[in-house]
């Protein structure tokens, strides 16, 4: 399944083209985040490092089709629609002048993509105990792996003393008839995809955040959209309240939901293609537009895995030190199927590494400091413990939140909507989450994160002199609340 | 010197004319960051509070004529110049549609503005125990105040156990000739400004951060900018590298800097403005435009003030839990001529309020963490200390920093200039300072600001997992260069 | 019940004997720990303060037959017992030459609370603004108090604007036939106390710590001690493993524990007490001494406070802040029933009284730091979560222990037996939990409850240099067995 | 110089009695504190590992002759001090049956020695990846160390890819005449030393805190002890207040104490023992005793190293990070000339393990919270910087502090000179130093050095409940009083 890229990343000629040598302390499968993080710190700490990937670049999918790409898309449309905002809230008529063609922010998206791809060439180069072949690799046991290239020209089989699994994850296609007729994020986003027009309705199979982010940037530009999702209600696993808003702003762009509607079939009619949905009652649906969208998940990457004996219900199982249950092998990014996100991967990476090089396991990872965002606009944003999570644990906690209407910067930037709220553990003051919706909430976010990582307490954050005017300013607002 | 304003802010009628009592345990003299703040926690203890401003408002000059207006002319224009960026760079022709006037982006502020006062209105009203009154406070004795009408109609003697001063700053005009013939804040971005358009060539006296700013923002739009700063360079008191770097980019957008050179005169000729200036060897210049602004900087307000016995050096002394000399007299924001920020501000009020609360001073303000920012294009911030500073203290540091250049956020917007650095002590890991030149700076800065409040060690940093792609990615890709 | 002593504490003539205003800002009910701490920072804080006691000083029950005279007595048998183990090991036949009778306990005992009265004399003189009367304080609401002589030949109400309830805790006497003829901590500890000898041969009903201290302190005396106790266990709530090495150590001291025994009367035949009891099975038991201690443990002092509506079963329910349901009542110390532990109520009493200055309540006591001892020889000590209460909140834990027989300082001071164990939040890597078995326990415990008031991670103390040759060494030891 | 011992402590003959293997992973040169923690650390990271060290058992000097059985003896005399003083304060005449002699204490440290010894044995087999062999270890090259038999039976060269110097330090003999009639801490408490008897008069060269601490307990013994210093007082380096209160505490037991006294030559005549010294103005003088003890302290045993380049004014010079100029060497404990003590060596030890485990350095020794103890009674002890350092560096603090005096516990055991005293940060709020003088600093300090390594503020500090009656509780009456 890896190793099919319509178009492959630009990638250095001076590269070796097979691995180097026979043994290796160290081999890293995958040259995502989850991958090349570790793989540079292992190099750093004076270890033979071979990474092996099939792209024959770094990044991963979130720089080929994923993160990078779409939000390279998604903030040049946000920009546009912000500065019209500002306009129209003054007044002047001429909004529409202030535009951006989908194609032009595909052009930037490529052209992000390609310095980036640059850029990891340098890096790879930079660090000298790393040797990067493009190629599939197959893992014979826990201490060789066999090396193809891509054409199958060659194969070399390599010892390391340590394994590194960062095989990452594939799209999910469900098994409807007719699934071969639904573009993914490849297509979309994909490093210069041949995709680079959007057609003026779209049907998107999913409701969770890739769906709904789809969904609203096609609003911002017009587009009609329309989200089929099988769950009583998109963004599973989101707070409720910022579910609503963000249905309510999709809905206020012109997207249509239709929740509890299973996908059972998708086929193409006079040009038009239709999805056909079945509801809890049996009744059965249609929506129908030029193009469709499967947007249903991602699930780990384990094939050849298994003779290992680390692969449990489809994803690898680690422990928090990332060490699967052979102790020389251990695991980060998409395949622990745990955040699937590429910054808890980055970390994942580097905290296996450390603990490669330490010879046992002493560093861990905090799964309660890292953040997510969905890319909307507004964003939502949450770290931590939610409302629901914390009760759930029994703990004793109480909220704060401020609204982002008398925030100065977001009065400034023309977008009020929101809040920013916190969780905080009673007896010991701790700020154990944070849940934001609304204004740079990806960027108020890695603060929380912070504050989480170092158990600091709700009056250090509430006497910290945030940056005026900046939105920031709310968190130590929201944090003042509790003392009332 | 208070009390004169072109055109005064919305006032709520319900808002008592007068000091409805003789007697209040405190009294706040000044409505702006460094009195409404403490204000509110102390109605929050259960207090009696006083709190006179001659605008009949909240926010200060902050609001009237400072940060937030400026900020939002800065921030509309910038806007158009990152999505003019991002389109230009993939070819587009047609950038130039997107547009901002300088018209829209006054009238922009003008809105903020307005709304922000009408919301500090519905404050005032949350805070049963504060009375506000618009009016000239003067102090009579450590414990009584002389409060008068604006128009004179009226004046009403009032005493109080405690006083929080915070009466603020005033812009310095140099005295020389034809000093009257230039513009300032109040002009530029005062409440309801007649000045709602700019020339194509403008003089600027004084290369502090208000003079850049301004001067930033006309490169931006086009017009023609000149900096005429006494000192040999501009920025006094930024890291060096900060300053070069923000040289060159004024330079880039049009701005011609003279430094070292001391105004002497102002004169208008034939319908152009020009100012006459002074180099160290006795040789004089010339510079000519339609408009000159001065912006050489504000002093604390201590008219009457001395009475007390709490002013030394034109400013109130305190200690660093807000408290003068007098037991009873506190004191916060400009007048202390300390950091002359607004959130610096905010939070000095609340720690005096605090300490008034609690009957004697155990809280202080950690000057350590407070942030500050340049807002051009991109902006520059620093919180703590900076190399030269801690050279100075004989700290044994070391620094580590990420370029924004191969930052994915940076690529993302089309801003790659900058980087984010770090100052870390060695022997503690413990971050002391940041100093960051770049996109989102003044948004980056609040996160090195928290690390140092609590304390955080450079691999609490380092390990975080920032949201991706975020340009706070940027902070723990310098940090984890601490262990190379 | 209060204010029945034998003998009456020193009191100074200078106090007033009766309260000196009508009004106050704050009447403390209650001269404990729970009392004074908190009426010396109120006072402090500028605010009135009539502190009500009716043994006429400070110290509560802790210091008048509570854990000061009874340490004092235990400490000074343990130090002979010490230094006959030293000699013993080296084969000095002479160890009974080193010898403490029970006499010299008690007369070090009345020794050691004389001076600490002296001393509460001088502390109250130093808070002037505390007026400290012998009385006996009846709330009549929530804003008024009859205060009463004890001999009843004056009364005086006095108003104030806030309440801090500090009125203690008295034993609890099982009602069965033959009560009144045992004796307790009155007698045994009570200051000046008439019992100055111990019989040979004591009985004990209870065994939770404090009949646990007693049986291990006369066991060291070489005298007879049988527990009596209605539970299954010694020591409810405490670690399983001290439970079982603490019955096994009384065990070898020569002390007979009956458990599953519930006391249904005692009597007096022949100059012996018997004390009759009752298993589960319903058969009968009888144990037979010439002294019999009741030490069934304390009840929340809580007569006449109903009214005010703030008890609830049987106990003063409080928030973390420690403010009652009524907002300006605030209560501390053994009336809570919470921790009855005279550290405990002082912080508890600190923190109502910052929060009674603030004007709302902004500080919390952090339960999970507040460390318990059980001063047996060795002693037993724990703070935080152990492994039930961590498991019983589904925290993902480990722990990490080291046995005290390595430890240097422990094998110096030949007392080997025992373990420092940490109990660690996995993701987090906090200490969360502390339990000591060992040589000064009741010294070690207090750096791990600092380690969880900070939140210390585990490597903040592996790493830590402890002096060395102490016993403190043992917590790093241990710490750095996380990383095995 | 190493490898003369009197008696070897005992050995396991399982231990292989030369190096097994050609070539390593790591050498530690060295079994005392600043080795072995380091080699089991190193083998619990899987490294090969081979320890070689002089005397055949760990621990080092230390254990041999230092801190443990100096300790031991001490402790055991203030035992019997502690339980006289409280006999003696309640009227008991018969204190001196509470005897403990010279010899018993003598054998007790031969007992804990014993017992530490087989200790070592057990530890040594736990860690399976170290080699340890008996011998003398002689650096050949940055990778080569040649390692031979005591007796000279066998040599054997060993490779390594790191080095991990410990090779600990030597006492200063000062070159004068009869230098050889001095006994020093090898005949005070070697391991199973001749001398198990003192003389009734006793002269110590040297008024350092192992002069101190000898001239300390046998005042406590009722023998004449005499101190001949150098410099103008003794204890240098060690806070004011404390050394004046040693100096006098010393004299009332007896002890004289000479300073600006250079010692210039030592004679025996008829059986006594004379010291001879300058005064700074040229003038003689002369002590007379039956024993002379040369305690001028300890230097860096560098032999052997100079050719590797690391040694740098008579010791080998680190980074923080225990790394010495050469990049594949670190070094550990005494050699290292800084802190001599051996809890400072087991923590370096432990970074420079792990740094060579991770390939690079990224731990770093945070030297501020590093207690030191002088254990006379009572003791005094410090950590981080004291007032003077604090002054020195510019620093901004306070100081509070609280006398034992009035300290619960204390008073228990009979104790109550000295005082706990924070040094504290302003603006940070941070504790930054401690100094105590009293009943259990030695303990005490521990907390301290937390409160430091983990950025405590003393606001953490004052609201900790420290478990009641512990001497520890000083502590948290000492941090309230900052809010004073």
């Amino acid at each position: 399944m890896l190793g099919k890229y319509p178009v492959f990343p630009p990638t250095d000629q001076e590269f070796e083209d097979q691995p180097r040598l026979g043994k290796y302390d160290v081999i890293v499968i995958g040259g995502g985040g989850g991958g090349y993080h570790g793989a540079f710190e292992l190099s750093k700490g004076g270890l033979k490092v071979l990474m092996v990937d099939d792209k024959g670049n770094l990044g991963g999918n979130c720089l080929y089709e994923g993160c990078i790409p779409s939000k390279s898309v998604y903030m040049t449309i946000y920009l546009m629609e912000k500065i019209r905002g500002i306009l129209n809230s003054v007044g002047n008529k001429d909004i529409n002048a202030v535009r951006v063609l989908w194609e032009n922010a595909i052009d930037h998206k490529d052209h992000v993509q390609y310095i980036r791809y640059l850029q990891h060439i340098r890096e790879i180069k930079e660090h000298e105990n790393v040797d990067f072949v493009k190629g599939i690799a197959e893992v014979i046991d826990a201490n060789r792996v066999r090396v193809k290239a891509i054409d199958g020209s060659w194969t070399k089989d390599v010892e390391a003393r340590q394994l590194l699994i960062a095989t990452g994850s594939i799209p999910i296609k469900i098994p409807v008839p007719g699934a071969d007729l639904t573009i993914g994020s490849q297509e979309l986003f994909g490093y210069k995809t041949n995709y680079r027009k959007i057609p003026s309705d779209v049907l998107i199979i999913g409701g969770g955040y890739i769906g709904v982010e789809v969904a609203s940037v096609l609003g911002s530009m017009g587009i009609k959209a329309t989200i089929v999702e099988m769950l009583p209600r998109i963004l599973a696993g989101w707070d409720n309240e910022i579910v609503s808003r963000i249905e309510e702003k999709l809905r206020s762009k012109g997207v249509e939901i239709f929740t509890n509607s299973k996908v059972v079939g998708i086929k193409k009619e006079s040009g038009q293609k239709i999805v056909e949905f079945e509801r809890p009652d049996g009744s059965k649906g249609y929506v129908t537009g030029s193009e469709v969208i499967m947007a249903v998940g991602r699930k780990p990457y384990v094939e050849g895995l298994d003779r290992l004996g680390i692969v449990e219900k489809g994803r690898v199982e680690v422990e928090s030190s990332m060490r699967t249950k052979a102790p020389n092998i251990y695991a980060a990014g998409d395949v622990l199927g745990k955040y699937m996100l590429y910054h808890s991967a980055v970390k994942e990476s580097v905290v296996a590494a450390w603990n490669i090089l330490h010879g046992k396991p002493i560093y861990e990872i905090n799964f309660n400091s890292i953040p997510m965002t969905i890319f909307t606009e507004p964003e939502a944003a949450m770290v931590g413990l939610n409302e629901e999570t914390a009760k759930a644990r029994g703990i004793n906690y109480v909220t704060v939140s401020y609204p982002l209407e008398d925030d100065a910067y977001a009065q400034i930037m023309g977008v009020r909507e929101g809040w920013v709220k916190l969780i905080i553990e009673r007896e010991s003051q701790r700020i154990i989450g944070g849940v934001i919706y609304g204004e740079a909430a990806s960027l108020l976010i890695n603060e929380i994160a912070l504050a989480i990582a170092v158990n600091a307490r709700v009056k250090d954050i509430a006497l910290l002199a945030h940056q005026h005017p900046t939105i920031f300013e709310s968190i130590d607002r929201a944090a003042i609340r509790f003392a009332l």
